[in-house]
């Protein structure tokens, strides 16, 4: 209710509604891990933005007498989806120059609409549509790389969101900053802003290795180490980048930017279509996570991030929609489909990546490449009480053989039923909680129409 | 409401419900014709089942002030989607052996369970269930291939859908005919009980080159000829199923069927993921539609279906969700978006398959396939009132700056508001109006219970 909406910017209030205990009785429950199933008859217990306990649900009804019940018959509960790679703010661009290759969408179509127009308002517009579609979607978490990230974060204070904001780095100009130095400066300085905050982290986030010199970039490795913060880039999204790359620097990005300090285990690689063996292996004894985005890179005709290879070579895999503008949504659940389709189709092997090891990605393992995976990302005592019910009980749902294939694969975002994050709810019953929903996508449309006009 | 829904058996009763005129005033309509664009301000009139008019709003009010008018701001109107293969009832088995290969998931999952409950009941469960969930994703027509089709024709006639009920044909034994003659008898029989029905269709459906004998499929072809009827046949779905009847035939399935009389104009060849570049020439040449079912493809790791180059070359492209059991869910807007994906990456062109060629693989070309574009598929004067809207006013479709690319890309199965199939509505508001949804939820998952027990 938007009765319930904290203002949109001011302190950070980390528990701005304290929930009373809550026992969360759904009929199946996944704890984020691939190696378990599906389990039946558990309940969670979460308090004051923490889970207490997953237990048997007889027992939990003894030990928890005093708390406030949630029944969700025909549910599955799990840990609330990490879309571990966006551009929230996008959302303004969804659809501009579909069916357009990747060079074209973006010189010809996004960045001349960008820069004309970039400015806090354009990222509170779009974000704010962003949080209601992602709430909607089944997303408690999300990891973002866009300009004005200051305002990005305001609008996950205002949304309930957990959010990583990625400090942006980029050599171009823009509204938001002039150069390299001011770029980490501001970056910087929203880092400090959101230390404190219990539903806020940062991340480095330069953009890619061919819009980020050589010296910006040594220095985000020298200070994500110093700062114990994680690092996200654009890497090896297309041929053309790699081929491009070697022209230029006489290497590949990846090796370009495991000379200037950024392989490591803080490294996220988002993208990562075109990697050679050696390339896979190197990922993985550096303990770096690859955020495999497949709707973006089907859909702009980039190429496959081969994802069963590097999970066979113990590579630590995440989820990433993108942003709207090239995808044309924030579905994480339908990328976990595609990730699944795509995976079998490209390997001509219908066991790869197999339904609990979609959801671990789009969960802990998200978690764990954002280096969040203390706090979050799966259903274990002691984590943040970041929660995802899916109603299961609809006609394309029906029956219900095998839970975790249905999440995947017959799910939608039309069945993510109620959300949590830390403990408060941001979706009851399909109804947005934290955000004025209708005020919401007539400031995003006002804002799109005035763009366009 | 299920107050009105009619009787599951019973009369063929073609326009239980007149509907008085109604004029739909969306903020978008788009023919079913790729070469259009979606029209802004335009109105569709329609009475007694059938389009009257396509015409500017402002001259519609004029033209026809006694229509009831229908306002759908921020919705597209275009002709219902066509599913056009699937396996209704096989809802059942949804999720059943998922992520395992073809092979091992037709003979270790669905077939035994198959062998054991095949009866009018699993296929009256099964395809109530489908018809729900069909409905609630936009669908007004689908082409079917199952055992006990009159049962299936049962629920289209109580649903209200559109159906091409397949003349199912098999050389095994099942529970609904033992042997090939029997299967071709109960078929024609059905056929002849359907012909004067406005929404009941029939095809041929032998199953596969490789489950059917070459009279058997000689007859098939004759028949279809002297009653003017299509034919639908899975073909070369696997590199394994081409592979072994080049052993066992000597010759590639198609080159056999081609034989066998098979190749024409009235020919739908489903999946068709391994073809040559002489096959993709004799598919045009013979004026054959492919059936392209992207998921169940990329699912079972089948293979592609080279959509792209059969487009090219001019052969007619329809789109099938095929059966629930592999895939796992009849949502045929998820289906074209895969389409799009997989056309895209595939080829390494981001422009292949655009989107106003995708939806109209969903319509028109579906309809041409199936032999019935001169009674649906698009939205002009005289055909039948098959129409979707899609509801593109949510956080997951706004702005709206493409209202085609929306549909594929960002509109989902839960954008599906209001339906109509001949002129009468299915689903309104997103309710569903002819089934009562919770009883058919009910039948279908104490069906499967029992399965599986």
């Amino acid at each position: 209710h938007p009765a319930n909406a904290a203002p949109a910017t001011g302190n950070p209030s980390p528990m701005p509604h304290p929930a009373p205990t809550e026992l969360i009785e759904p009929d199946w429950l996944w704890t984020g891990h691939a190696g378990q199933p599906a389990l039946r008859d558990q309940s969670l217990v979460h308090q004051d933005g923490r889970i207490v306990a997953v237990l048997p649900a007889e027992l939990a009804r003894v030990r928890y007498p005093q708390a406030e019940r949630v029944s969700l018959p025909r549910h599955l509960l799990l840990p609330g989806l990490i879309n571990a790679h966006t551009h929230a703010a996008m959302c303004l661009l969804r659809g501009i120059g579909s069916d357009l290759p990747l060079e074209a969408w973006l010189q010809g179509a996004v960045w001349p609409l960008e820069q004309r127009w970039m400015s806090a308002g354009f990222v509170q517009a779009g974000s704010e549509l962003a949080a209601a579609e992602m709430i909607r979607s089944g997303i408690t978490c999300f990891a973002d790389m866009y300009f004005f990230p200051e305002v990005t974060a305001d609008v996950a204070r205002a949304s309930g969101l957990r959010a990583v904001l990625g400090l942006i780095l980029i050599d171009f100009p823009s509204a938001w900053a002039q150069d390299a130095d001011a770029y980490l400066a501001r970056g910087l300085e929203l880092r400090d802003s959101i230390r404190h905050h219990p539903r806020l982290h940062a991340m480095f986030a330069p953009h890619a290795p061919y819009t980020v010199s050589d010296e910006p970039l040594r220095q985000c490795a020298a200070l994500a180490e110093e700062l114990e913060l994680p690092l996200q880039i654009h890497l090896h999204e297309t041929a053309q980048e790699v081929r491009d790359s070697e022209l230029r620097h006489g290497r590949r990005p990846l090796e370009r930017i495991s000379e200037l300090g950024l392989l490591g285990s803080r490294l996220m690689a988002v993208h990562a279509t075109q990697l050679l063996d050696g390339e896979i292996d190197a990922l993985a004894a550096a303990g770096a996570s690859v955020v495999h985005c497949p709707e973006s890179n089907m859909k702009l005709a980039s190429g496959i991030c081969p994802a069963p290879a590097l999970a066979a070579a113990g590579v630590n895999l995440a989820i990433g929609t993108d942003g709207a503008a090239s995808n044309n949504d924030l579905d994480l659940l339908g990328e976990l489909r595609s990730a699944g389709l795509l995976a079998k189709v490209s390997t001509g092997d219908a066991s790869a990546l197999p339904a609990p090891q979609l959801l671990e990605m789009a969960t802990l393992g998200g978690a764990r490449a954002l280096g969040i995976d203390a706090v979050t990302g799966s259903l274990e005592a002691g984590k943040a009480a970041d929660l995802l019910a899916l109603d299961l009980s609809g006609p394309a749902c029906q029956p219900v053989h095998d839970p975790l294939t249905q999440a995947v694969y017959s799910a939608g975002r039309d069945s993510v039923a109620e959300l949590w994050v830390a403990g408060r709810r941001l979706l009851r019953a399909r109804e947005l909680l934290t955000l004025d929903e209708s005020a919401v996508i007539q400031r995003a449309s006002d804002f799109a129409a005035r763009m366009t006009e």
